[in-house]
């Protein structure tokens, strides 16, 4: 009878690699491992591929998912507006699911019932994992070696000494590091300390905008929400985010330092660096001031909220996720022209707006003689809009209850 | 029989004063002034009730507002943690009531009948000054001589000139300004060109962040959601405004360069600056951070767009104003500590945060050994939070509407 | 030069027969009649088309859009599920747009540069119909006879007299009734004091639900939303409703009686009745209950209380409402199934459901032993979704503020 | 040394029965009972306490909180007007944290550490009894012995048996009940099929509103959202309670059967009757219609729906809990006045209202001559409320995506 088979999602790092050998003792299934390239950087795809299979993966699987990771992923979040409390671009919040469809394709391809990754049992992304699997495979089961295999970092590290397995185990990293092209976020112990300032040696992605170089003006036109050209260059998805990790990185954008609520009911303090996707958000926000309905704009701050709670727990294929979705793609029909944004020292700063989808009417707008608003609409409007509490008011009076005024000091 | 009696709003500057005699002339009515201090400098009260009674009012009444308007408006709106459209810091919409309680205290003071203001039909103000004026005196009428007495700028030029009031009329200032001491509001013909970027003359609360001076952290206590110490020393509310106008703007932090959904109807270029209310915030939101139970804190978002949206619109005095004021203050009971942030080159960066009122748990959070996070309870926490989406998918299953996964590449 | 030309939302009744003239003498165009049968019944629109002609209209269309209605307009409110304030089911209100599209239409096709209507000034339907028309048309001027013109019901009587209209004059209606196939709106003197019970003579949709006929079951089968059979016979929407209405209205079902904010920012009394769109309503939401995932259908009462706000405001053509309804369909595609309904003395009670697309599972469900819901799970789901409150509790009690408890009373 | 102890909430019948001695085999701790009156009336307090005793407990406490219960939990929901899905007035929602309450107090009184519950793992109320504990105190332990124990309803009858437990165990009650003054719920086997009608043996709170007897007028008098008379005779909220639940009940009304999304991730099917409170809930709406402004209540809407969601998760002691309370509280003060209703055959229809707090004003709102509402208003508040939509509609065209007007069909 053939063996059970798991697929593990695989970093090529320590922990990863002994769980290949490790669920296997424990569970008597074959493994077959998966690598995801998100645009963490770090080792190429094959050499990661060469080391599962070095460490008794049976089968390994890798796949460069960078263009469909930012046009599928990273360009929706972008059109959401997302900003996880008003703070976090949702970086890891959005690698999980694509790297789940892929753990999900191999599981069918290579016939696993069961798939697994490296989480521990306290931080956001097993429940990004387990509720992705579910929603992609609902006949799969989930494994988290850590938590369920009890695969600790001192264990590992004496496993992979005496089975010999090609990782390194001597460097003690201090950081708990999670990576992609959207950005980067970084937890580690002395930042447990809420009082303790992040070091430098933090930060990769930004250099320290205290010391910025010059200023560096960009223009980036955006079509129906997504950016497309950049400095009147057509770029993709995947080219306009690394592009402006580069730009904005040098001026020290998008660092982030915040006390966050997890989804498993703690609080925790977290480092994140996004550059781009902070230029991007801004520049994207701004073209939606000048492009989109009020109330179609204030009504997608409520669904904006609501798509960032439910991406961060893990909800990315949920009904409604897509239903939250259909209400943001409609909005961005509009959402197309140039923003020109200054980069410098940290800030990104919108200078300029046009578009021919614009909203915003000159004639109206302008304080010029010879515009074209008829102020003599306003006495109605305000009569009107101001009638509910007006009468409310009223009635505060009879009942002796409106608000007091103090007599009036004379000087 | 005695004469009509009308309150005016009066900034000392050419067009109120200009309508202290139009409205006599047009009306009948005899002229009240009220100039109130909210921290806009400018010339002092006295030489503007002088110029006032000059121009022909039979009152003129003054007053000094700004540790009133620091307390009751700019700490709710702190508070709050309210802004217009995720921007805009509500620096006149947040005035006019504090004007309005003036105006009507010197109506009911000295029997006047009808409030006049110098507002155009085009702009919010109008809309803040007249709601707040029926809801704090519902059976006062309003009047806008600009808008319903055809007061244009001209007119005044003219008018001043025949009638040799003492105010200056050959000075064309390009700046429509409206300022007080949570913020400056700045409109001017050039900006209504959306591509154009604000120039160096635009700004008098903060030096140009491009070149800054060296960092300044500053420490900011909080009682209750209130700055209560900056650095240690005692500060009243204005005080700690004031304070960080100035440290915050000389690091040129808090410009805001938006388009901005106007209540009439219409959207327009608004350029702001303000430190120290965007400096205090930014403390105030993460010390929320810390400090908050995670679904108040979601909740407290609707609540705060709800409340930027109707103060705006100048429903200050409004019954819905009071109810979310009664949640947002039962939220505040624990916003106590201290937030330590750097200040520089319009940046405005926490860097640490203690309190005792803190919900993070170190003991939980930490990703050291020894932790009292029990991971076993994270099994049963995914499986059931991920139910109702894995019901859904297993029926999209069902129904072959499934996500569909591509075949695995095989590498 | 050619005339000007109006068309003008034609009831056949004495306002707008009268104001066929009216408009004529008061600005000089000709009149273009536009009479619409969405279901209201009455007189055959050939009767009103000849009356039209007879009272002076140069042109006089007709449309015959009840299932234009049925399936555009109150398909669209069952789906979402909209009850203004919770009790209105939208019946003027989704009738003007309606009207409005044709009334378009015909200005388009008679090159007529205003649209006029017969409302007054005090109510919703004069902001419906211009919305209306200034979203489908944006170049075309609206003009309410009544509100602008001053044509007053004694106007209309003399008016009428004098030019020998051939419209009844003499009758005394003490109603203001508004009816389409998807309801009936009726306004009276007398119930402008809310202590009034209405009378028989208001309803005549309904019968009166004291004294009903035998209990009435019946099966509803939807698909994707939308009414399909009726007791296993196909159905248009139209049919659907107009069986209902028959149906539930024998029971006595869907009688309102509620008082309502106008949008004009007054409360007042209105009366409906809904046999047939009530019934659908409730039977539509149980189904949903059965079929649509919890997070979806929570976020979608917040999109439904919306939508029915704004459609009650005259923004059916708006970007907002579009957007809305992108998330409304989206929930809708497995809203498929029967529902089997008793309807008696006016309650429409759900008495079963059944759908292939369900998400209840008997198997998860069921407190028989052998159920599939795997128990050991709750353990960790509560103690991970109740810790924030805990760690709060834990703070109310350090900070002395924890919930009283009162020592036990012992017995 | 002492042994531990536990607290049992106690019902009186077998499976808490048989806790007693199995929690106390199974830990070696003391138990303590606890029996709370809430109005499900059943068997009295004194009796239940005796049967306690006999099946070992060592202390045994019980607490009429009838009135607490209609006072401080009760009233709180129908000030919040709450309805989870807009059907289910959380009956047993409201009744774990007052029986939690007591819990807490008798764990204090005598010492113990843990709290017991008879619930299941599947179902509400165990979350319901744990959150509150730990809300309450958040030092107390939690043991479901059904869940925890292996307490299933098989070794409780051999268990009772075999300890010849003063307690029936032959009789099979097919039903699995919950009820209290606020209402009943009922969940059975043959109802798990969704098809299937509930049949006459499951209610007992109501009678068959299919033959009801002559109509009941009832006149309810509120103060602050609180009724305090009915037809005129001073009433206690239990008293108000209690005496709608005969009037009510007699004519049927409050009878709900609804699937419903339970908070631990599945779909169910429920059972409820509550005829005074839904009786006291559709009066309070209609006494808020009249007397609350339009803003204060479209935003309870939501605060409704979000309080509803969180008491149903056992979240009554929690922050959000008491800050949307706030927010409810404050939009209560003038929710005063009478409300006339018919009681009949299921229905409650209110039928007259009268304030002296009402925002209702005959003479804006009537449509005879004379009326105060100033028509000429309408035009500039339509025109400036229209604008934005105006806009983009223009926009619209100009792109050619205007919405398609069908050529007018000639006639």
């Amino acid at each position: 009878m053939a063996k059970e088979r798991v697929v593990l999602a695989y970093s090529g790092g320590l922990d990863t690699s002994v769980a290949i050998g490790w669920i296997g003792e424990r569970t008597g299934a074959e493994v077959i491992t998966v690598a995801v390239d998100v645009g963490q950087g770090g080792e190429d795809l094959e050499t990661i591929r060469q080391r599962a299979l070095d460490c008794g993966a049976v089968e390994a699987y890798i796949a460069d998912a960078r263009d469909e990771f930012a046009s599928e992923y990273c360009m929706p979040a972008l059109k959401a507006g997302a900003l996880y409390m008003d703070a976090y671009p949702l970086i890891s919040a959005i690698s999980r699911p694509v790297i789940v469809k892929h753990l999900v394709a191999a599981a069918r391809q290579f016939g696993a019932s069961t798939v697994a990754h490296g989480c521990t049992g306290k931080g956001n992304d097993q429940v990004r994992f387990e509720n992705g699997i579910t929603q992609l495979g609902p006949d799969l089961a989930c494994l988290s070696p850590v938590r369920d295999l009890a695969l600790t970092r001192e264990f590992a590290i004496d496993y992979a000494n005496k089975h010999n397995l090609p990782i390194e185990t001597t460097h003690h990293n201090p950081f708990s590091i999670d990576q992609n092209v959207w950005g980067r976020a970084i937890e580690t112990g002395y930042l447990e300390d809420l009082w303790n300032a992040p070091t430098k040696d933090v930060y990769t992605y930004t250099d320290d905008p205290t010391y910025p170089p010059l200023p560096d003006e960009v223009i980036i036109t955006f079509e129906g929400g997504i950016p497309v050209k950049i400095d009147g260059e057509a770029v993709t998805p995947l080219q306009a985010i690394e592009q402006l990790n580069k730009r904005a990185g040098k001026q020290g954008i998008g660092r982030i330092d915040v006390v966050e609520d997890r989804y498993v009911g703690i609080k925790s303090r977290e480092i994140y660096e996004a550059p781009g996707a902070m230029a991007l958000l801004t520049a994207h926000k701004e073209l939606e001031n000048v492009t989109m309905d009020r109330e179609q704009a204030r009504f997608k701050r409520t669904v904006a909220d609501r798509w960032a709670d439910i991406v961060y727990e893990g909800q990315w294929f949920s009904p409604l996720k897509r239903s939250l979705d259909a209400y943001i793609e409609d909005t961005q029909r509009y959402v197309s022209g140039d923003i020109r944004m200054v980069m410098h020292g940290g800030r990104a700063t919108v200078t300029g707006r046009r578009s021919e989808a614009s909203l915003y009417d000159f004639n109206l707008a302008t304080y010029d003689a010879g515009d074209s608003f008829d102020q003599s609409h306003a006495k109605g409007f305000i009569e009107l809009t101001g009638l509910p509490a007006k009468l409310a008011a009223a009635r505060d009076v009879t009942f002796g209850r409106g608000v007091a005024i103090p007599p009036a000091r004379l000087n």
